[in-house]
């Protein structure tokens, strides 16, 4: 993939919670996001067996093509690779970035997390397309997340690697303006799409501090 | 991998258990096993991380590989391409057999369960290399593996698919050779060996029914 057009795709990142959706499906919300040019999303459901999240990223894949969204899954290359999604996000807990841009086909995408520029650095060489780096602010919805880095903290990693650098972490439409200020090339969210009561406008409203390059 | 070459290695396949293990180090049991003759180990701990389950597999991949054996892991398609192990072995709750042969490279191997006739039809039909069966006898190593088949019901599925056929589930030294009489490949073990005092001498009393085609 392009850099200028994975960076474009990395504007927002919009990753599915199934209990934050609730009353809706996880798979309306996206719906909803991927057609109000959310142009990523992150299937992630640590609850669920392989085959459920199998079977909720084949249903929701035809869905973000048609709008010409990527597809990543949290954590299990082995689901994104048999759904034909674009990519895998990796936590620290997950297999080494080297060990997975090994065995995976020329321009698979590899998403992973730090908050430190270090780390930001050896994931890049290891191989890794971007780096999520957070929680920006303070988060309700990742319990092991950690204690918030801030701008500054963000803009650390930033300023460090040449890859591109997604924020998360509580993250919302008021706050979008001044992470894009950063650097960063885009954020991650989880709440702030599938809690909204009108996830179209809030997808405009957290897309429209970041120039499409 | 040839059909007798996968037979071959199908006749003994030593899963791990870090707690049956104990006192000793999983990777200990399986140098013995291996060289001992074990044609095959499949890598299994459900409480390991993926990294710790890499990192493990990591360590005995060079011990496994001296002695010409075959490594699957279980349940996880990715821990074993990144590892470049020779395959998987996926339980019903696991990744669809034919999603995962249609994202893995040629000649990987892939496993997958079931004690039903009719299951095992179409595991093979959608890919799978060999079919686990059981559990043959009660089995106090798998708390969800059902009601034991008996040595009737292993018969049925042999005689229902061309591949290979590994019989799974409170297999012993004793049991071996009747396991053996019912035309299946070989036996899948995990207390027999994990907890075995003198692990090289069950590996070969085991191995002793099953003829070397």
């Amino acid at each position: 993939m392009h850099p200028t057009a994975l960076a474009r795709s990395l504007r927002l990142i919009v990753i599915t919670d199934i209990d934050l959706a609730r009353p809706r499906a996880v798979i309306d919300v996206v719906r909803a996001a991927v057609e109000a040019g959310a142009p990523a999303v992150q299937l992630r459901d640590k609850l669920a067996s392989p085959a459920e999240l199998f079977e909720a990223g084949r249903a929701m894949l035809p869905i973000i093509r048609g709008s010409g969204a990527l597809l990543f899954v949290n954590d299990r290359m082995d689901v994104a690779l048999a759904l034909g999604a674009d990519g895998v996000h990796l936590g620290p807990d997950d297999l080494p970035v080297s060990a997975v841009r090994g065995a995976v086909p020329t321009g698979f995408l590899i998403g992973s997390s730090t908050d430190r520029p270090d780390v930001a650095r050896r994931l890049v060489t290891d191989g890794a397309d971007y780096v999520g780096c957070g929680a920006v602010y303070g988060t309700a919805t990742k319990a092991d997340a950690g204690a918030s880095i801030g701008l500054a903290g963000l803009r650390r990693v930033v300023d460090t690697v040449d890859a591109p650098v997604v924020g998360i972490g509580g993250i919302t439409v008021r706050r979008s303006a001044e992470v894009a200020m950063t650097g960063a090339a885009g954020i991650a969210v989880v709440a702030a799409v599938m809690r909204a009561p009108d996830v179209a406008k809030v997808v405009r409203q957290l897309l429209a501090p970041w120039a499409e390059t």
